[in-house]
């Protein structure tokens, strides 16, 4: 059956009936290969009749379909030619997890961070106006994500960007976790709807006995589109200029269909309200969407996965912060909708009055920290590096311009797995500028721990730099060193070679100092725990003796590499430079951290064949 | 009277009859300031008896006031203490144009970027309620300022945040140029407010009438606040959870002191619909106030100013962009609120159709660019480099991941005269990371004209990097060669030393190099023209052979002097090298460009000076 819908123009050739049948082979296979290769779950489940039905009525790849975020466009990518290689999806060379120029012509943008889908979307309409084309533009934009700044600035410019733009809003009542705020209240108000059935009797009661007369006559146009608007529950949208018409079921195909069918004739932007179930159709993604939301691989009958042997940085973060929060009553935790991933659930139980989820809105959760530093707390803010990005002119302006102190926590920095969208690489230079800012990160989540009680104390702003994941460390027995402010940790003197490595890199020092050894050559390995301020007298005092690798999980150009550069312009010895981390202009795709890792050289034995040839170089 | 009035508490001890007189006196020690100093005119005279009225009623430094950019906080300067230093305003070591914690205790948070009141003073009501405190907080935000995304994310989270706050939405009607966008529209209806008296009545009718019943009596409540919210004109705020009070006119007084004494005694938050006239008081002021906005020095009784000689960067990229937009329909600007400061005024009279003011939404405007972009469009958005930091994560995401045709002008950037808050310096080092982005800075305004030219022929992301205001080359009668995508121009050859400079700094280096000269050092000068790609071996040709100096108005750390230091580190030879930026971990104060230029030693003099001690020491 689902050979028989591997395109729109096919799927439009089902029967209604045939139609619940397909939903359920989707749902299945969404399952079996996230539960193998890991994803998104609960939101791709959420959205598999809402994509059939859209596929239905419209015609892409003519019609276009921005997916916000992008983490609900499995179904999409199955019904437009993907359904074969699905089973790559995340894989190496795989399917990507996210729409995809490149991959398809039915991915007119590409997604990953929330909130562009409707800006993106306004493009393509202003863009088709401009050439007097007819094909429908759609966007299907979640409710956690149409809080975001970005979102409200498209909705406010919608009515004079383009003609008409359908936006269906795919309302869950999540983002990642719960949805937050006052639009999230305004929507439950219009779906219980209560209110307002009963007030749009009393209105169509008042309008019947208006009294006639002169005046009356003059603003009765006025006086019907207020009347008008005001008993269609979607008031706050009408009075952006936008026609809001629902609330839709989101698992009734047929009532989809005819909606749909219905607004594709307005000719003005239109908001369709759809219900959706976070999960549906899976009992367990259901009960648990915030668990389900993306997952590694799990069993697909119970839902169970493996417990993870090591603690990662993240849950280590949250443990501290409860700790260090039980002793200083001014530490405070803001997050952007990231409560748990980010390790903060437990801190969230235990001072719900410290804590605060501002929804998908990295730039206010920044400067509102910044007020809360401000004014005399401290405050932490735990967010993924990749979404920082949305939130550093708040950073520079409210934070480090002004010097306060705060802590921030790039979490997932470096490689991840999902892809160019995902990886956090792109903060650390523009983190580097910022003034007073100091750049920490720790090697393993041991570290963490210690460099957020100290940052704690600073007074200064700190952010702390982690990646996914843990890292152990323990089969090294390195005796660590107490933290000092700006130094770094010398794990392993030598005389060959100098390796200074930044965070959980540090693994990889010791691996390649394994091979290196074997080779006869003595190693030092610095932990640089510092990015800034940078510890230039260590690293001096090494590399006016030795050569100089360095390692980091950042692009090139961004971090440790210009940093030791620019000290080593004035070395006046011939001693070779080399340095290993991402390289720049060019897309890191998506796949197993192995598998990226090995595709771009970046293994503890490929660094150890490259520093080899070097020595051989030098000695030759 | 003035002298009477230098602090709040004897704000409060004036007649109400005085007020007025004071009114005429601020605005009178506005304009003449300005009018000497250069500043903020029309936003600052459309808020002194805004600004005494929220002195009169609240109780500063203990209640804190937030003002929204910041920009109209003159009058609130000169009634906090700062009137006698009101002068200095702008000046080297002067008065701050901006509120600044530094400055003095009634300014409570930053502020220079759009939309971040709102979340710093959430932040500060967010504290207060933590310690159960009973001062107030008011975040006076303007229209324009209202729609950004900053504020649109706060106001979502306002309810959730905190237990009460004012916002004073200062309506006249404007950011820099006219208010865009659906949210305007509505703030015009409410301000009209003929529908809503009219829906008003026949509410109150159809309450009359209700029938009553079993049903209704348990929806009672529900129903009373559904009416309630119906009826007031604000009801898109109050669907937020935030009670709207207003219209008053903003040049009241009395009617002001009413209203804020009113809503201070409201246990929620709540908007008060503040209505002003951008340049009151002052007739050129009123009659053009986007032009008075901002401006330099001029005659205070006819507002006129000395026409400037040269042809600013701004005014070069417009005239070139409507004779490329004559040639090639698919070209669109998108502009953020800053038409004219940009230098688009005449392609949006020419291009009405092809030209999109969003409003103050850096964040949307970037990703509708990259929509129409990846529709086919050749879209150029020119922003302050400043404001470009709201717009890196869009930049980055939706328009260099995806290596979409576009060419973002950063314009004002490096140093500007406002201050911290607006140099253009941290945009640099988050640019260069950005994947298949080339980054170019035109020498002067005719070059500027040429890379544009280029750039929307170039089938990729470019980035044009310029300062505010022009810069004239004539005198030094150079050779100019054609524009080659990646390669420098040498200005000038010589044999001892290599300047590379870069934008506008080629004219510092040439300067310099008139005094180098006449201590017997012949210089190469190039002008790099490229930040990316960079032009190695044009570079290394040079550095090989002599001492290299890099001249850029940029951050230390974060352009061409990281960038010439990783290839400098392979250079075998003992030459020196010295990189002249402004350094970083400092705060760039606000002044004139000499003042501030002299203050650092980054002029042609001191640049001399130091490469004639590296000679000496070189030498001896």
């Amino acid at each position: 059956m689902l050979d028989k819908a591997d395109s729109p123009e096919k799927l439009k050739k089902l029967g209604e009936t045939q139609l619940n049948e397909l939903c359920c082979r989707i749902r299945e296979k969404i399952i079996e290969t996230v539960s193998r290769n890991g994803g998104h779950l609960a939101p791709n489940l959420g959205t598999v009749e809402l994509t059939v039905a859209l596929h239905r009525v419209f015609h892409c790849p003519e019609d276009k379909i921005f997916f916000d975020v992008g983490h609900q466009s499995y179904t999409h990518k199955i019904l437009t030619g993907r359904e074969e290689n699905f089973s790559s999806l995340r894989l190496d060379d795989g399917l990507s997890p996210f729409p995809s120029r490149k991959e398809s012509p039915y991915d007119p943008f590409i997604a990953g961070h929330a909130g562009s889908a409707l800006s993106a979307a306004m493009g393509f309409a202003a863009e088709r106006d401009l050439r007097k084309g007819s094909e429908h533009i759609i966007a299907v934009v979640g409710d956690g994500s149409l809080i975001n700044g970005v979102s409200m600035e498209a909705l406010n410019n919608v009515r004079s960007s383009c003609k008409n733009l359908i936006i269906v809003l795919n309302d869950n009542k999540m983002s990642i976790s719960s949805s937050v705020g006052a639009l999230r209240h305004y929507l439950n108000r219009i779906i219980t709807g209560t209110a307002y059935n009963r007030f749009k009797a009393a209105v169509k009661m008042a309008v019947k006995r208006l009294p006639s007369g002169k005046g009356l006559i003059g603003n009765i146009q006025k006086m019907e589109a207020a009347v008008k608007s005001l008993i269609v529950p979607g008031f706050f949208f009408e009075e952006l200029g936008i026609r809001y018409v629902g609330p839709v079921n989101g698992h009734d195909i047929p009532e989809m269909v005819k909606t749909f069918s219905s607004v594709k004739k307005f000719n003005r932007p239109v908001l369709v309200h759809v219900i959706t179930e976070k999960g549906h159709g899976c009992d367990y993604a259901v009960k648990a969407p915030e668990r389900y939301h993306g997952v590694s691989a799990f069993d697909p009958d119970t839902g169970l996965s493996e417990p993870s042997s090591q603690k990662t940085f993240s849950a280590v973060f949250g443990e501290t912060l409860c700790k260090e929060a039980q002793k200083d009553k001014r530490i405070v935790a803001v997050t952007a909708a990231m409560p748990s991933g980010t390790g903060l659930s437990a801190f969230a139980r235990k001072y719900p009055e410290r804590f605060f989820d501002t929804g998908i809105t990295e730039g206010h959760a920044m400067t509102f920290a910044a007020g809360l530093a401000a004014s005399g707390m401290k405050a932490v803010i735990p967010m993924y590096a990749t979404f920082l990005q949305r939130a550093l002119d708040n950073l520079f302006h409210d934070i480090c311009l002004q010097d306060l102190p705060a802590v921030i926590c790039a979490d997932r920095a470096g490689l991840v797995e999902d892809g160019p969208t995902h990886h956090g690489f792109s903060d650390l230079p523009f983190l580097l500028s910022m003034p007073f800012l100091s750049i920490l990160a720790p090697k393993d989540p041991e570290e963490l721990s210690s460099m957020l009680s100290a940052a704690l104390q600073y007074d200064h702003p700190v952010l702390l730099r982690y990646p996914r994941g843990g890292c152990i460390l323990s089969e090294y027995s390195l005796e660590t060193t107490p933290l000092q402010w700006g130094k770094a940790e010398v794990l392993k003197e030598g005389k060959d070679l100098l390796i200074w490595a930044m965070g959980k890199e540090c693994k990889t020092a010791l691996q390649t100092v394994e091979i290196l050894e074997k080779n006869h050559i003595s190693c030092t390995v610095v932990n640089g725990r510092f990015y800034k301020p940078f510890d230039k007298d260590l690293f001096l005092s090494y590399a006016e003796k030795m050569p100089v690798v360095t390692i980091e999980d950042a692009l090139a150009g961004t971090g440790v590499d210009t940093i030791t550069d620019s000290l080593l312009v004035y070395r006046k010895n011939p001693f070779f430079v080399r340095h290993f981390s991402w390289p720049e202009d060019k897309i890191i795709p998506h796949g197993t951290m192995e598998g990226i890792r090995e595709k771009f050289h970046f293994t503890a034995g490929k660094i150890a064949e490259e520093i080899l040839k070097e020595f051989k170089k030098s000695n030759g």
